[in-house]
């Protein structure tokens, strides 16, 4: 494979552009190379508690400028989910500002009361409370069908892992008896089809770089793209293809982008 | 069966003694009513977030007047369960105010920090927050086993019912994957011998009034007492026989206490 096949880049965020409070060496300079190429590329994250502002914000302050079209966070696509199928709907969230931000931006109606909602959209909640979770309880016991950003169980955090939207669900379905009827993050493929169609180029010509071989590589895999396993993040070892989804290559980190997109042809083949 | 053969009385609060804030009209008799015949009765309760002591405030309040050793909650005979089992073990909690105290009063070390926790112990919350959450979270990860004082899904709040213990539980088994290895309250027999084991009667002689068909009188067939349903708290109709086990009695409200001890041998026989 030669790297003047790839021509869109989907970009996982978390633990490969940054980790915890710091950007990872060579970053900003990856993605100025791939626009200086003349790539086209869009950073996909499962972070749902957040609005793409939020995120351009983040990204900003470490020297990369990104569209609002270049972001796709799962609280993005979620609302779009919400938009494209519920377009009728009433929400009630279980989440961080940032989801309800994102949520609005699509036009989702916000319920009430808890007890009016359709669904119930859980995400990240890093100022839950009690009473936070009860509304979110009252809502699906009147009826709210439940859609969560993501399901991941952990997220690294400035002292160690934290708990993480597992959490949020785990204390909803095991009180009420219910299920999530729709995950919308990544590996699913509503956040592959989301990105192949920020980048309108068939996937085979997408190359995704990420940090987690679930997420991530699982959803390269799945969608036909080629992939690129990062160490910089929650994976830090190679296992010599023990992985259940092996990637097309494995890097110390996104910084080996530079030389794939600078060196035509030549760059870092398998 | 006739009432004399009943010395010993296993008392449910929530539902049997008072719903919300409410005490049930006629318990106060009925608790006076066993004094002045000379019965023994304990409270059982499977809440465990207070204390006996805030327990004992509460049912003052009401005109009950009852000791320390007349109460028994889920924090009391999870405090018992770890004093007895693991009398060096230190813990870290998720939940209100009132279980700690429980656990301090038999002498159960706390932490200092999640991660030197040998037992996270879990009930209800209702001042939770994600640090909270967070805390509890890290306790598992880092090895702490899980014992619940109960697994209840809701209790009736002033305006409707709310989310208890099992909201808690699956927050922290969802987003660990650690398992609950100990769980407490009612119907466990945990919760029977300490019952019995303070009335220092024999099961036969004993007769659990509650108003829950599965903690309550779930927990008196399995010991070999005697049970009266009440229809004052979360069961409000009688099925016919249709409940899982099936009390020996079935009554309105606890008021039938004064006719069963006040008329001896011609009380409310089936």
């Amino acid at each position: 494979m030669i790297a003047t096949a790839l021509d869109g880049f989907v970009i996982d965020l978390d633990g490969t552009v940054f980790r915890g409070d710091c950007i990872i060496d060579g970053a900003p300079e990856a993605i100025a190379a791939l626009r200086q190429a003349g790539k086209r590329f869009v950073f996909l994250s499962n972070r749902g508690n957040i609005s793409r502002t939020m995120c351009q914000e983040r990204l900003s302050r470490y020297g990369i400028e990104a569209s609002e079209e270049e972001i796709l966070l799962s609280s993005t696509v979620t609302a779009r989910y919400l938009r494209d199928r519920e377009p009728d709907c009433q929400v009630w969230t279980l989440g961080d500002a940032g989801l309800r931000e994102e949520l609005a931006s699509f036009g989702i109606a916000h319920a009430d009361r808890p007890e009016d909602a359709d669904w119930l959209v859980i995400t990240l909640h890093e100022t839950l409370t009690y009473r936070d979770l009860n509304a979110a309880f009252r809502a699906v016991r009147h009826g709210a069908r439940i859609i969560a950003t993501n399901e991941d169980r952990t997220f690294p955090g400035a002292d160690g892992d934290q708990i993480d939207v597992a959490g949020m669900i785990g204390a909803i379905t095991a009180s009420t008896g219910a299920k999530v009827e729709v995950v919308v993050g990544k590996p699913s493929a509503y956040m592959a089809e989301a990105a192949l169609s920020a980048l309108e180029l068939p996937a085979e010509r997408c190359l995704v770089i990420g940090d987690s071989v679930e997420s991530d590589i699982g959803l390269g895999k799945r969608a036909g793209m080629k992939t690129a396993l990062v160490l910089s993040g929650s994976t830090v070892q190679s296992s010599d293809g023990l992985w259940p989804a092996r990637p097309d290559w494995v890097w110390p980190s996104i910084a080996e982008l530079i030389r794939l997109v600078g060196n035509k042809g030549e760059g870092t083949d398998e």
